[in-house]
């Protein structure tokens, strides 16, 4: 009886918040440059005010409200540059003063400068009155504090930075931030059939996808690959690396691909299986048969081995896994949309086809074989059809992801 | 008269087009693992046919079709294991094959390993015989080519490559990949009161948000950012670094933030204005004040300097031009959904006001304020009120784009 992808969805959830329990606990401080994507490791507290003082949110005249009653004519005062401290405003005058200046002591409100007589900037040095109306005490002004005060939440742990966060950090003085360290995977291709791209092809060989493929899945999720490698057929070779690995402390999830099906020679399944990781079938097609568990102190995911196949796997288990254990990367958006043409599925396995959505309908692209990597680059969505379902009419609805 | 949010848009894309033609135009050649989200400067014809040679889809036994007819007893032949040559298949046998593994000579199917008796894999040396099931031809293989053949079109010129695309250029056998320059974008903010987060603050100023924010979502829509600096408000030295930059030709853009409105040290509109830069008020709020023009050989966009309006102005002109214009960013998903409260809006703009969407209502974040960078971090949407509207009732229907 295969697993439901369901319950190896919630198998490799539960997996990953193991692998993360480091990425979890931990801290590392990093350049706002640097920051963007990461996700904060800590509750922030605002350092300072927002504005930190009083400000005109105007190009205008600073002036007392009592003052303007009625409307009034007040003598020019001292203009207030944004930049520097602002000298008292005298009884009696109006101050130009510049958008996010500071306010002078004694002002309370801002007359924007398009409602004085003149509307332009005067001098002080001349002598000169200006017009202006009757003016509401607090108008145009920015209260201190009136975004964010000192000592309050800024942002909370678990938030992903992206530019408006960013913002708010570097508006609040901080030039870096406390983020959670990224998950390290190692990841490795296998099959005496794999060669990396720009290598040689013998007789019965083809070029690596998965670990292109996977590494910019991985990284574009917020991972941190720390090693990508191809390797043979060999199992005491696959063993040695990955016991060298883990005692190096380096990887927090190892991810493979291929090795681990039915055939005579899989050698990831036969280095893993005596030591009690799963490579249980799951009823999906494709990406079939998975392996996981734990060895040492990482987890092990085992993807199957051709492209289409890998690529769904980490689309359907590992990137949710990710999502909900550590915030990111964002979820696929999930869209139900009318299939534009009928199809067949093995009602005994949830079917993801490839499939390109206009904004309309749903076209599947390709056929269902998991070696078909060129249609699944013509691809931008993944489509559902679920165990239980054999036949699926043209114009019925689908969920489908969007990649 | 102000122009529409419609009319500035277009003249941004116009701008940006001129800006890019040395991105459209240009080849860098970039290897696979840096190539994630690069634009392909030329359509990729493959190399070589996928799958290379015809191979098995299933572990299992290859045969000749004809002689399994009504099932068949075949003598075992050798293994053929992926990754290697395949020796022709002897009449009357039947080769055990794994996944992938190329179809020796002579066998034109597969049978799976779970239709075998018994259903193991049996080798060779021991004078087995295997009962398998009749199977057609062409079962369980996948021909020469069927994915891809050599020499058709792999990839389009323009296409983004993210994880399936890079896949296929790696299974092509491709290390490196033709993509398009980064726009390389000067980014300047201006203004005595601004200062870079990590420094001191005298009386009157604040820290700068706007590079942080511009720069992540600059190299969020792929773009280089070649320099980023703090200007005080001192139009030679403004204009003389200008030039500096210019002459070096470094930059396809100058973004500048700051120092375009209606104060009396407007640093950018002082420079540029005589020079025939427009400086056109935008019925948008806010990000009302907008420059754009043409400096030597770069483009020039001039945003406001209170960071909501500049992050504003950024998805409401820059980004939309550099999808249309580049290919990339994605652009921002748009959806039509209720508003959770009653909000006013000035008839005369474009009202663009930050909001948190839940998956049902969008309810507004902050005020209409530009300075409220707080507000703004806890948002994951901008909410449209459209000019023309004044009272938005809750519950009724309003454009959000999803950040």
């Amino acid at each position: 009886m295969a697993k439901s992808v369901a319950e190896h969805r919630a198998d490799v959830e539960e997996l990953i918040r193991y692998a993360a329990r480091a990425s979890l606990a931990g801290t590392e401080s990093v350049a706002l440059e640097a920051a963007y994507g990461r996700v904060l490791a800590a509750d922030v507290a605002a350092p300072m005010s927002l504005p930190p003082f009083a400000n005109s949110q105007m190009d205008g005249y600073a002036v007392r409200s009592a003052e303007t009653s009625g409307g009034a004519d007040l003598a020019v005062a001292a203009t207030i540059p944004a930049g520097y401290a602002a000298p008292a405003l005298p009884p009696g005058s109006a101050a130009p003063i510049m958008t996010g200046a500071m306010l002078p002591e004694g002002a309370d409100a801002v007359v924007p400068i398009e409602e004085a007589v003149p509307d332009t900037f005067l001098t002080e040095r001349d002598g000169h009155t200006v017009r202006l109306p009757e003016s509401p005490a607090g108008r145009f002004i920015r209260a201190v504090g009136s975004d964010i005060a000192a000592g309050s939440l800024a942002l909370t742990a678990g938030t992903v930075l992206k530019a408006p966060q960013l913002g708010l950090l570097a508006a609040l003085g901080l030039a870096t931030a406390d983020v959670r360290p990224r998950l390290r995977v190692l990841l490795l291709s296998t099959g005496d059939e794999v060669v990396a791209a720009g290598g040689r092809l013998d007789a019965g060989q083809i070029y690596d996808a998965n670990n292109t493929m996977l590494a910019a899945s991985l990284r574009e999720a917020g991972c941190e690959v720390v090693e990508s490698r191809i390797l043979a057929d060999a199992a005491p070779e696959f063993r040695g690396l990955l016991d060298a690995e883990l005692r190096r402390q380096r990887a927090d999830l190892v991810l493979t691909s291929g090795g681990i099906s039915k055939g005579a020679f899989e050698v990831v399944r036969l280095a893993l299986e005596p030591e009690g990781v799963a490579f249980a079938p799951v009823a999906m097609q494709p990406g079939g048969p998975q392996g996981a568990g734990r060895i040492g102190g990482a987890v092990f995911l085992g993807f199957p081995g051709n492209p289409v196949s890998c690529l769904v796997s980490f689309e359907m288990f590992l990137r949710p896994a990710l999502t909900s254990v550590l915030g990111t990367p964002a979820p696929r958006t999930v869209l139900r949309v009318p299939l534009a043409e009928a199809a067949d599925s093995p009602a005994a396995k949830h079917q993801v086809r490839r499939g390109h959505y206009d904004g309309g309908r749903v076209r599947l692209v390709g056929g269902a074989e998991s070696h078909l990597v060129h249609a699944m680059a013509q691809s931008n969505a993944l489509v559902h059809l679920p165990a239980g379902v054999e036949h699926t009419e043209a114009g019925q609805d689908v969920e489908i992801w969007l990649l």
